[in-house]
């Protein structure tokens, strides 16, 4: 069947209801500019899911800067290409105001998991990823959705909402892809000039080397955030906004690494900030 | 079919399941203490549709006051034998570990509609109780769910929290039951002593001038209220907490009566806090 592109929120809820009923529904929530790693996501949604719907939407909710809201990238085309690639069956790319019809005065409110990394440095940004993200699965009432690795916390909080509100949708996370040094795909890192994309596999660098110091049983949080910080190059370009070991789950900052932590950090190289993540696991 | 009692989410779940396809499944939510104000949402429901759920369930999260909910009252086997006599098929009766296993870090904000009136007085109350609607919800994914216009604020942000996070739930007001005398129906009236109660009457009777005033053609909200709070008794046992004309979608205080207004009010009957509320509308 030929990918279907619908734009409102009564098309696609028509356009499932076919489908409903005949296995499950999977859905992969994007802001577009998509590329390697959420065709990944798609590929697995492909692997799992009967129908394989691609919701397309820069969610203004979760933009603390209006400037990053201004320049995020929106190639609709090249998007729609790949999913009618890849098999997707539908895709789902709303109006601002199919989404917001007016500003929102009940809201998803993240605790304790949103407070630290991410979530202190761009405020309110989680309450609008969960917000839209239950409003994508009150709209789309799929069976699973895909969400990368990449965005550690985002996950976390995700599934905590789905965990705490009882959100009948299952959560599927897909390992981050990376190029050939290391660099986590994004749809930001287009916004890297040639110098500054030779600087930035510097970040994942960094968070493998705390991957190995805890594996090689460093267990002072303090040493192992140190150790890695401490392999960035010093150029005027790189600004470390955080590097932090956080419990998996909770994504509270641990003091001592006790079982698996997640090693998270922000960089930003230029004007671009760029996020990774790796799980570290101390030896047993 | 005899009243089935389910105490778990996956027993809900699984009762739902057989029955959800063959028809709507209508959804009643309390906090027990069944009176005949719940067994008309609950006829409403009979009558619209095949599966009739009610849930009872004393949500911690919406109390700002820890002895109001230690005092709540609740009678389960007399809830339950109304339950049977009205032809309700499932009774969700969870314990709060069931709905609670950990303190809730994702919750549901709700912003100006729960500024003022009982929001403004009870903090946290709305947000506690936009969270468990929610968490019941996708509990049990029902097609309608049916409160009662005594709760007036609380049904306008049950309706724009369905609309604000696009929730697949139709909600059905239902107008509130009241004795001879004007009382509306509560769990909270068993508090009530006889000569409290002999007095509680005057809740309603204000709200009626108030919406006289409004039919005979004053716009002027203050005068609206004064005449209105100026009909209750002086008796020391009675103390207004608020009497208000808002709007009747985004309960916000209007200034000049030019359509419709909900009066509503809280009164204070010696230790039990009565609210009601009325529909005025002007001349045309």
């Amino acid at each position: 069947m030929p990918l279907r592109v619908v734009r409102t929120i009564d098309e696609v809820r028509t356009s499932l209801a076919e489908r409903r009923g005949s296995g499950t529904i999977g859905l992969v929530p994007t802001m577009g500019a998509l590329h390697a790693g959420h065709a990944r996501l798609i590929d697995h949604a492909r692997a799992e899911c009967p129908t394989v719907v691609v919701s397309i939407f820069v969610n203004p909710l979760q933009f603390d800067r209006a400037d990053d809201l201004a320049h995020y990238p929106r190639p609709l085309d090249a998007d729609l290409a790949l999913c009618e690639r890849l098999g997707v069956d539908v895709v789902f790319a709303p109006a601002p105001d199919a989404i917001y019809p007016e500003p929102p005065d009940v809201t998803v409110h993240v605790g304790a998991t949103a407070q630290y990394l991410c979530g202190a440095f761009r405020p309110g940004h989680f309450n609008g990823v969960a917000t839209v993200v239950l409003k994508l699965f009150d709209i789309i009432q799929p069976d699973v959705a895909y969400f990368g690795e990449k965005d550690a916390q985002q996950l976390a909080i995700v599934r905590r909402m789905v965990a705490d509100l009882n959100v009948p949708v299952r959560i599927a996370p897909v390992p981050t892809v990376r190029e050939t040094d290391g660099l986590a795909l994004s749809s930001r890192n287009q916004h890297l000039n040639e110098a500054e994309r030779a600087l930035a596999p510097g970040l994942f660098r960094a968070l493998t080397v705390a991957r190995d110091a805890v594996a090689s049983g460093v267990a002072d949080a303090e040493v192992v955030k140190r150790r890695a910080a401490g392999t960035l190059p010093s150029d005027e370009r790189l600004r470390l906004e955080y590097l932090e070991l956080v419990d998996p789950r909770t994504f509270q900052p641990v003091q001592r690494v006790e079982g698996p932590v997640v090693a998270a950090a922000a960089l930003w190289v230029g004007k671009t900030r760029l996020i990774d993540n790796v799980l570290c696991t101390p030896p047993a």
